[in-house]
């Protein structure tokens, strides 16, 4: 067998997440369909991890194997050829059979778009989150640096019913920017939980827009409990932005 | 009647065009129906011209009667929470009766925006139009040179079955300028034939793929006819950018 590593970016908004689902369109089962059609043989294509409904990829990274041994820029052009326009192979290339997308990856990196005005340009509606009160970015930093570093982040993530076994991620990147009426969130660790990016932006967006202090961070990180304190940020305006190998 | 003005930007992919059409969802019939609802009266909403399908606006201008006064601010938000996320309002202020959106105009322009590489990153494959040959842009600028001022047009419009009573239009700027790997055309005049943007940016791709010389430009005007050798560029790329008064 051939391994192939893949770079991808999609637009999320028309896609029922990345996995494979039942009877609904995701990313994965695009990608596997286009693959079984040029390799003549159903493939399984392995991304660096999920992404839910709605969210988007500029940098989503997969492998796959093949049957046969096709030039990389061939097998590239054939992918984009036949894949829906709102899912692009921006890079392919051979990899030895020991490379796994998920677990050779050291480090993700997402970052979270959020539109800081009365309404958002209709060409930028599928890609940004709007939150109409002009947010404190600094208030969102001072945030943003107490849930930087090793800790139990249980109290970030969701669905109680899909036990990890352990909730300790090493956050080694939150930081928040703003550019205009543009406010990017950056967030980088070895591993994110379940919904986690979403609920760190949740609580940074309330402590941005004063109802609740930055201190309140240091106090949710330390109650190990979800609650609803901590809201999930709606999901059009995430991008998993790069995974590091 | 109250007479208002408003600016409205449009993701035209979602569009039947801009004017209405039986059993067709377009941003007019979009914006007139919501107009009913707040003024509780039907009114008619005037374009400065017709988008047609798959064409944006960033800066489209019209004007609608009110039987009542609403403060613009507060008629400005009521639209927007009513129109779909792809249309929104930028600005709204009340006008003098005498103010016509379309015969008030004296200058519009055009942007038409051209990705030049292997393929449009998913987020802009809306907005833009792919060509894949890298394109020259000297030469196309070459030949907007020539078709720039006042001219008869007949070799740029498309549907004889519409007729006007003149085809000159005095085309004040046309201009192709590259940054990165992206190209826009800019087409500025006192008024625009139909389909006569997306012919002058088909030609200009056939010039600056080197399929055609500068000079062809000349040869074409001249002909007063038009051939299959001014092709129609694709919708997507183009916006009507803004409106003069």
């Amino acid at each position: 067998m051939n391994r192939y590593r893949m770079t991808i970016q999609y637009d999320g908004s028309d896609f029922f997440g990345w996995q494979v689902q039942p009877r609904e369109c995701t990313v994965q089962q695009c990608l596997e369909e286009v693959l079984a059609r040029i390799d003549g043989m159903a493939t399984k294509v392995h991304g660096s991890g999920r992404t839910d409904q709605g969210v988007h990829a500029a940098g989503q990274v997969a492998h796959f194997d093949l049957s046969r041994t096709i030039a990389p820029g061939d097998l590239r052009k054939a992918l984009n050829a036949m894949l829906p326009a709102t899912i692009r192979i921006v890079a392919v290339r051979p990899v030895a059979d020991s490379f796994h997308a998920r677990r050779s990856a050291i480090q993700k990196e997402y970052r979270y778009f959020i539109w800081n005005a009365d309404c958002v340009p209709p060409f930028l509606c599928r890609y940004r989150t709007l939150v109409r009160p002009p947010l404190n970015v600094a208030a969102m930093n001072a945030a943003a640096a107490t849930l930087q570093g090793t800790h139990d982040f249980a109290a970030f993530t969701a669905n109680p019913n899909r036990p990890v076994p352990s909730t300790v991620r090493n956050l080694t990147l939150l930081r928040v920017t703003r550019k205009g009426r543009e406010i990017v969130i950056t967030a980088r660790s070895n591993g994110f939980l379940y919904k986690m990016v979403r609920s760190l932006c949740g609580l940074l967006i309330r402590v941005g827009e004063g109802a609740v202090p930055p201190e309140f961070a240091q106090a949710i990180l330390e109650s190990h409990e979800r609650t609803a304190q901590v809201p999930t940020a709606p999901p059009e305006g995430l991008f998993l932005w790069k995974v590091f190998y």
